[in-house]
């Protein structure tokens, strides 16, 4: 596989775009269930290996369509918007792949949310992060969830509380991105990190990506014995033992994205 | 509700002065039980809305007071006094306002303690946080519970294992405080954020602070439940459904501050 | 006992150095069972108060030996490696006293681990860390363990997912390493972290470590049941009184450093 393979091939790297810029890309009970839907197509396919999360217009998300969350539309419809908005943020973190955020603009409430959940986030420096829903009196509770799993107590309660926007600067001291740079460079910084995911093997990332999430809501002993499993079991895999010979030998590996075991 | 009033108002952002000076404004059983009662005084009131916990002179709290930590005092006194320490740390999360701490100067134990209890803390650059139980062979294992809570864990274990004190800009570093600001900005900052509060309702800010704190001891699923149940109760609430009336219709809020529901 | 006592005397502060710099101090099993021996030996005598953890060379350490995980030797074999590893990087935080990992060069996989594992890191401005098992086909799912509970979690699964070494500042701001210091300064600085160790009890700091570990795995408020607890302890312990006295007194204490009590 070369470079320019993986960036243009639609099935190894996905590009999902949100594209409602007129609507502030709003988390909509419709976009939710369309990025559910593109997430999901084709998520068996070996030849996929990575997906990119990114927005048309000068705003990432502003999170929920507010329209959807007036008493008009009574209490199930919104048990239902929040109920597939879980859905979809766990599902990022549940996929066979990494999932990458690229930012570039304010991602606020569930759109923070969005990059929250997201495995990595590349942001541009004038990209702003906020949890303001209680400015219109809606605690932004279910961002809450992800924001308090990605930065320090403190600054998630900050950021819930005032609902005060954070720089792209302070998101990454705190840990809500993984990189901050400027605006002409994020494409590139983007695709930079997606082709080191591409040039590994799907099985190998996959089982690695379960583990971290399985080890990291257990304790440590339970972790340490779920997480040396694995590694048993990736040595097994045939791309475990591939990587390792190539190395040994001083040669690139071949990879077979082969879930078949090399050995019992 | 106007900044100024908001300011003035002590039924609105309430103010809890440590005002032991020459003794340190150690944490002593008196000044534990006057804090906590300090901080229960009213605070079913609807419209107290925000708590700031500052400190006279140039120490924010030393923690306990030693002499009552002596054999003298015996295995129940020192028993009581870290019952009821550990009931006002708690407290300060469990209340339904915001808690603010207004550090300026040195915040060692159990003041150290209380700085990382508090939802949010300003701290002026000269201020600077330990704890140095170590060094008097009383290991600060309490404050552990907080600090390790809110920095990363290496972080917490030099504190602990050292007793060095970090400076306020490591301590915004690592999330132990919200923000650092020069002396002559203490206040101005602090109550910025305080106004920002108080421009919010009461009992959407109860709801998210009490579904924060409950979520995050929570494993990722069953916290998506919590959170996900807590949004459709705040939209039930009349402040929730007059939020997104005022955004949509392009006007300020006008907070009930009730906890009546606006529908089932 | 004096500073240069500590420094000298093996039996306060040791040192452990890895020593196989021509195989970049892999952490093959016989590496891992010899760092095993040599952190229980003597563990239990109560002037040893600090272990350092060093390597020769410009590698810290690489990780697991390649050679020992090949299907040549065994799904058996494997599971013991794992096993043999994840036992010992826990065993450092078990340990009755603090382990302080001293670094100059690149720590990668387990390497990397064992730094994540250490209750305290410094190292030099030169150093860096990375996770890079996937491109050799073997996710560095064990590492995971120690380095997600160390660093925010995006920071982590960036270097799980693309094999990236962070620079040590990187480190430093994420929490993996306690300080960054020029080569020139390595030994000094880590030495004097490691003196305020020795010049505390080695009983109230056993007490300390073992406490946090454990409340930092409980809900807050079992933790604090838990911490409440070991504080009183402490306080009975004779060293417990004899730094209190000591403060009291305005003089430096005088450790027994003995776990017999000062009061029921």
């Amino acid at each position: 596989m070369t470079y320019s393979k993986c960036l243009s091939d639609p099935n190894i790297s996905r590009r999902i775009i949100l594209n409602d810029p007129k609507k502030r890309n709003a988390l909509s009970l419709a976009m939710l269930t369309s990025l559910q839907g593109n997430i999901l197509t084709g998520i068996d396919d070996k030849d996929l290996r990575v997906i990119i999360i990114s927005a048309q217009g000068l705003v990432f998300s502003s999170g929920h369509d507010l329209k959807e969350l007036t008493s008009a539309q009574g209490r199930d419809y919104h048990t239902r918007v929040f109920s597939v908005c879980s859905e979809v943020m766990s599902l990022i973190q549940d996929l066979p792949v990494p999932v990458i955020a690229m930012v570039n603009g304010i991602a606020t409430a569930a759109g923070c949310q969005l990059v929250a959940s997201c495995d990595i986030a590349v942001a541009t420096d004038k990209s702003s992060f906020a949890t303001p829903g209680v400015n219109v009196g809606l605690f932004c509770s279910t961002p809450g969830v992800a924001i308090g799993r990605a930065v320090p107590r403190k600054i998630a309660m900050e950021m819930l509380f005032t609902g005060r926007p954070i720089t792209a600067q302070e998101a990454l001291l705190h840990g809500l991105v993984s990189k901050v740079v400027p605006e002409e460079c994020l494409e590139e910084e983007t695709l930079a990190i997606a082709r080191r995911i591409c040039e590994s093997s799907r099985p190998v990332v996959a089982l690695g990506k379960a583990a971290f999430q399985r080890q990291m809501a257990q304790g440590r002993d339970a972790a340490y014995a779920t997480a040396a499993a694995v590694m048993v079991d990736n040595l097994a895999l045939r791309d475990g033992q591939e990587g390792i010979r190539a190395f040994l030998e001083k040669r690139r590996p071949l990879w077979s994205n082969s879930t078949e075991k090399a050995h019992d």
